[in-house]
């Protein structure tokens, strides 16, 4: 176990190597080259263009000034305000910062009250200084739980402290979810007017002989509905006019190539030859070249598409239905339409950018089929992972290297590099694994067919947080492969195993402290220097942008990254209220990780991060239910240790917070949660009577015509050449012609808010 | 253990006293003097009133001839079709008959093929003939999985039978689950217009100073539901007036009595003392002084009366709201009403026979509260309900009996009585307890807050399985107290458990045969014969009956007492399940139980059952989840017995029927609960859509004006005398006038269906 000592020189190192992350990032940060690697967020949103500035100082900051001001990007996070954050990244990204603002709210007294009267208690407690020598405790112990001698009356301030700590907890978190409840209605509420505010989307729609679906559903709504339906948006297959579209753009990039280089040398026209990857094969004129694919390739999309959009094959049984009211879409949305209740499924349509397009015609059945293997697959992948990575590490070690390339024996032999190979290669198989995890998990998401990137992404956190529940925080604790654990669990009496566990937490908080520092500190130091975007930015500078429009591609903003950042946070408020009573001397180090992550992603948030979607913080209900899930296990944990404690009297005491804390949660889910899941109708009514009074002849219908149109048909739209597309809609009762220019283009909306940011 | 002769002489025991309690009832049922006893629901609907018969054939039967004919009652029983079954009693009773038929259909090829199959192979598995001779094990262990040798190949056939009878288990359940949700969705579909389906009922509304209640209700819905809503009934605080009825009530009994007294002597006018019991005081003329006491009771009713409709206070924060439609209706109890989820909530209105109206108002917060105190109790109800009892079974022991009544020791001394008495005072506490069981859960649902009667029994029935579950099940099996089993449930590792219990199943299986033939068979006779309400109707025309309105009321017709019979009916699908593979012999017995109890309560259903509501079948989806429940923990029990086999291999085959069983209770939760819960908006518009073709000048306002008036109110209405009181309601926006004999008078409903039936 380590001493203090030991603890403060890896806290040193991990504090010298942030700085020096913050360092090169202050550095890094104001080279205008860089720019589109740290301020992507004000390209998007278009306050941005190329840079103007000519010759070095296009790639290098020169002025000397800026360097001395390395840290003004703090107060720069600092400046703008939750409700300008709401409007220039969203409320997603606004709640999300309001996690590590809870995350010091619950931590701050906890921490102070723990330190102030724990610690005391525990170094007087003596046990360990009154036992022989040659047993090495360490410092930190003397300061937990464990320095209290056994059956002592001292528990009973542990005791105390468990149940204020408890109470304070759930009445953060009350509040903060009061707090968000309310944010999210007043966001919905303040907005303008939005095209899935009056959309359902209807999915299982049963095929009737004779009818396309579109009249289907169209006869079915006029009757159910009759007072509020207005139109609906037919949901098209359209992979492989998805397939031409992208191959067009390839050619596009290439035309726009040679075009620059023509422009740069306008005697020379450039050429290329036709055969495989332009290296064999007849020489031709470039441009000329690519412009006759690209308009052959033309009236291939254009056949395609008149194809997708007569064909009723190539129609879905599903459909973005549009009311002329809030009212009637809230009300369509929240009942069952049929008697089969596995038909006409209607939920509210996901805002158009959230969409997921390949799940919507995923049947019923389909669909508790996929559930059921992905959660068996989910089962195994957290219990079992170990064993195909250990037969993968059987794989690669040197041998099979050796076997596979023999001509890298020499090199392979020498003596550094063996032992560097064999400290390498095992572990390999297991980092790629745990990078990937991610998005393997979302991935798993997606195919369990959630119709929208926000769920799926939460989804995706779900099951992230339990293999971190599962891996990390037991298997630290523990040691042992999951599996493992499994197994004695089963062979342990149930009462046997939070004595286990709570016996070993005590020890176990030096390593999550190191953890806390490694994963915590250095992770959010290397978040904010965005290490991998930058080299594959500069990478792909180097050697495949050849436009404006690739450079423009090679920005990679990334986003929040729910499915991975959510599960770790909650893993930290686990720690947090696991050690709160254990070893309080814990906490610190928690809350510097939630004041520094907190100022990093709210730089990130305000200048780097893209906004995919608007979910309006639909993912409340599971912060809110895995603080509690940490609640729990802290109670359940601290039951364990105590009783192993001779403090068995404690038992009685201690078991009304799980209690109290479980009934807590279900008061929360039923006050709160229909915020998250429905629509009042009182509010919708509201909005509805506001927008009629003030725009009384507003044209919905033109408004909606369009909203929910697969996002490649949008793109198709706008490209002027194919103007003459696109007449052939209107036999789907929708009245505008269906044009570019006449477009409202109301989808996806770009949110473009002008906002005078210093950066 | 009991040899197969034992059980014979058991079975022989049961059936004779069985056929005796039969003949008994053919006997007593054709005497006059019991048909309100025996034929309730004649009376009740209409059909039979007093019996016309003169002299001592009042009383006894003296056709012989019926006597001959003592099994008529069974053809009788089945001569009746379902929907007529459906008209007579509701849709509730037949659906409840469906589950014995269940039971019948579910078990008759599983039986067939357990005694086909697995009999011969357990009875050539021959174990048990080569152990040594002192070893008894009994006959029925022959033909159980335990004459099976440990490792033998034959586990095999077991583990096919288990997938066998789960799939078709699981088959039988999800065709029952369609029919049901069918026969509810067709039996609400081909009703005549019901007050509940335009109406739903609104909790929790909000306090808005300066306005009544029923302004806030009638403001909010105008503003929220404007097309649809219609009217609404506020809610009285009517405990002192239900009071205040109460005693009238009985006043005019004794009026009626004297009355009477009065017409069979004409002479002599009826007198009685004023005092305490008309024991003491002075004597007064009986007919003047309790019209006397009547009319001034009349005066304080009007007052009271005045007052309830009068002061806002009596007006409870809840209403019965009322559309124009069934969509109406439908929209507005699935939909979310306001912005805080706690208040103005909606749920579709109980019909009004089903209305329970003390819970009507409590707030949000109390009730969660409210939730969680019951289920706290129910656990320790469950887990710890020997303690009080071993109390009370201390106290109540022959010394202290003696310090009590010392007069009595000379009786108690006496050997015979002594040896009686200790033998029966010590269970006497538990069996007391075990009678009043149903009750206190049912009291308790009441005190969680559900608002209508079916949910409370529903509730009141789940509480009552869990207790059977852990009490009976289990603790039969274990043979300890369901705390000493917590306790070693605690103690033991989880994958302990199955095993341990799975290896006394066999050895239990005799136990449950007798239980089956003492609790099942018996009980089914005794509910037939309805020995309790036959000794306390006569008792009560000995000594309480003074008029025919008395009469009326010492007729018990009972119900079905789902609280109590559901959760019994479940314990034999578990019983059966659990022993389809392990002893298959015990599955007769099970089957004569479904077939008797499916006669005894369909004669019951539609003779002597009262029919207090019609939920349209909502108890089904317990039901099935029961079964469900049932179904795993036989499985996990095969898995543990099988695990002791040696048959380990085996396990990894297994583990999948309970994936597959979990899987197809949430598929089935998906596919038909809806139709349990919600109201499709498609069946109310088809339904509206009639309605108004077929009566289009229908006034909905009038027929639903007084439908949710609570039922005291009802009564005084109809009351003559009173006919001047009811001017004063108009002002909640009623436009009839609220006089009796222009009240439409829907509520409730009584279903008087003339249906010729010969008893």
């Amino acid at each position: 176990m380590a001493t203090l000592e030991d603890l403060g020189v890896s806290a040193f190192i991990n504090i010298v190597s942030g700085f020096a992350f913050l360092l090169l990032f202050a550095v890094l940060r104001i080279q205008p080259v860089n720019d589109r690697v740290y301020n992507p967020k004000w390209y998007l949103n278009g306050s941005r263009t190329r840079s103007m500035a000519q010759g070095i100082s296009k790639f290098v900051n020169l002025n000397i000034w800026t360097y001395f001001t390395f840290l003004n990007w703090i107060p720069g996070a600092l400046r703008m305000s939750e409700a300008e954050i709401i409007k220039h990244a969203g409320l997603d990204s606004a709640v999300y910062l309001r996690i590590y603002i809870l995350g010091l709210k619950i931590f701050v007294p906890i921490s102070l009250l723990a330190l102030m009267i724990l610690v005391p208690v525990n170094v007087s407690g003596g046990t360990l200084l009154n036992l022989k020598k040659e047993v090495v405790f360490s410092d930190i112990d003397k300061l937990s739980i464990s320095n209290v001698s056994p059956g002592s009356q001292r528990f009973f301030v542990h005791l105390l402290m468990a149940y204020i700590f408890t109470l304070w907890t759930c009445y953060m978190l009350y509040k903060e979810y009061n707090n968000v409840a309310f944010m999210r209605l007043h966001f919905m509420a303040s907005q303008q007017r939005r095209v899935d505010q009056f959309t359902v989307v209807v999915t299982n729609v049963p095929n009737v002989v004779g009818h396309s679906t579109a009249e289907t559903v169209d006869e079915f709504f006029r009757r159910n509905h009759p007072d509020h339906y207005l139109t609906q948006q037919p949901v098209y297959n359209a992979n492989k006019f998805g397939k031409l579209i992208k191959r067009k753009e390839r050619l596009q990039n290439w035309l726009d190539y040679y075009q620059r280089k023509f422009e740069r040398h306008p005697g020379r026209r450039p050429t290329t030859k036709v055969g495989f990857l332009g290296c064999c094969g007849r020489r031709v004129d470039a441009i000329d070249y690519y412009q006759g694919r690209i308009d052959a390739l033309n009236r291939k999309i254009l056949a395609e598409r008149q194809r997708v959009l007569k064909d009723p094959k190539a129609i879905m049984p599903v459909s973005f239905v549009s009311f002329d009211s809030r009212w009637g879409a809230a009300v369509c949305a929240q009942t069952q339409q049929s008697k089969n209740p596995t038909r006409w499924l209607t939920e509210w349509a996901p805002e158009p950018r959230d969409v997921y397009w390949q799940n919507l015609a995923i049947p019923f059945f389909t669909l508790s089929i996929r559930r059921l293997l992905i959660s068996i697959s989910v089962f195994a992948l957290i219990f079992f992972y170990m064993i195909p990575i250990a037969f993968v590490q059987s794989l690669a070690n040197l041998e099979g290297l050796e076997k596979v390339a023999p001509f890298l024996k020499p090199v392979i032999e020498i003596k550094v590099i063996k032992a560097f190979l064999q400290g390498f290669l095992p572990g390999l198989a297991l980092k790629i694994f745990l990078f990937i995890l991610p998005d393997v998990l979302v991935l798993m998401s997606k195919v369990e067919g959630y119709i929208s990137l926000s769920s799926i992404e939460r989804k995706g956190a779900t099951k992230y947080y339990y293999f971190i529940l599962v891996n990390v925080f037991l298997g630290s604790i523990i040691t042992g492969t999951a599996f493992e654990q499994l197994y004695s669990f089963l062979h342990q009496p149930p009462e046997q195993i939070p004595r286990t566990i709570g016996v070993s937490i005590p020890m176990k908080a030096t390593f999550f402290m190191t953890y806390i520092m490694v994963d915590g500190w250095s992770g959010i130091a290397n978040e904010i220097l965005r290490v991998k975007p930058l080299v594959i930015f500069h990478l792909k500078n180097l050697f495949l942008v050849k436009t404006e429009r690739d450079r423009e591609k090679a920005m990679d903003p990334g986003s929040i990254g729910l499915p991975e950042n959510l599960p770790n946070l909650q893993l930290y408020f686990l720690l947090g209220l696991v050690y709160a009573v254990v070893t309080p001397i814990l906490l610190p180090f928690i809350l510097v990780f939630f004041a520094f992550a907190f100022l990093v992603y709210r730089h990130q948030i305000i200048n780097v991060y893209n906004q995919e979607y608007e979910s309006a913080a639909a993912f409340w209900p599971f912060v809110q239910s895995r603080i509690i899930i940490g609640l729990l296990i802290s109670q359940i944990l601290l039951l364990g240790l105590l009783s192993t404690k001779r403090a068995a009297n404690s038992t009685p005491l201690l078991i009304f917070l799980p209690v109290f804390t479980i009934w807590f949660h279900y008061y929360c889910k039923k006050r709160f949660e229909p915020a998250f899941r429905k629509y009042p109708l009182e509010e919708a009514m509201e909005k509805d009577i506001l927008d009629k009074a003030s725009e009384p002849n507003f044209n919905l219908k033109t408004y909606l015509a369009d909203a929910y149109l697969h996002p490649i048909f949008h793109e198709f739209e706008c490209d002027e050449e194919m103007g003459e597309v696109t007449a052939s809609k209107s036999e789907y009762g929708q009245e505008s012609p269906y044009r570019c220019e006449s477009v409202p283009s109301p989808s996806p909306p770009h949110y473009v808010y002008h906002y005078e940011f210093e950066p």
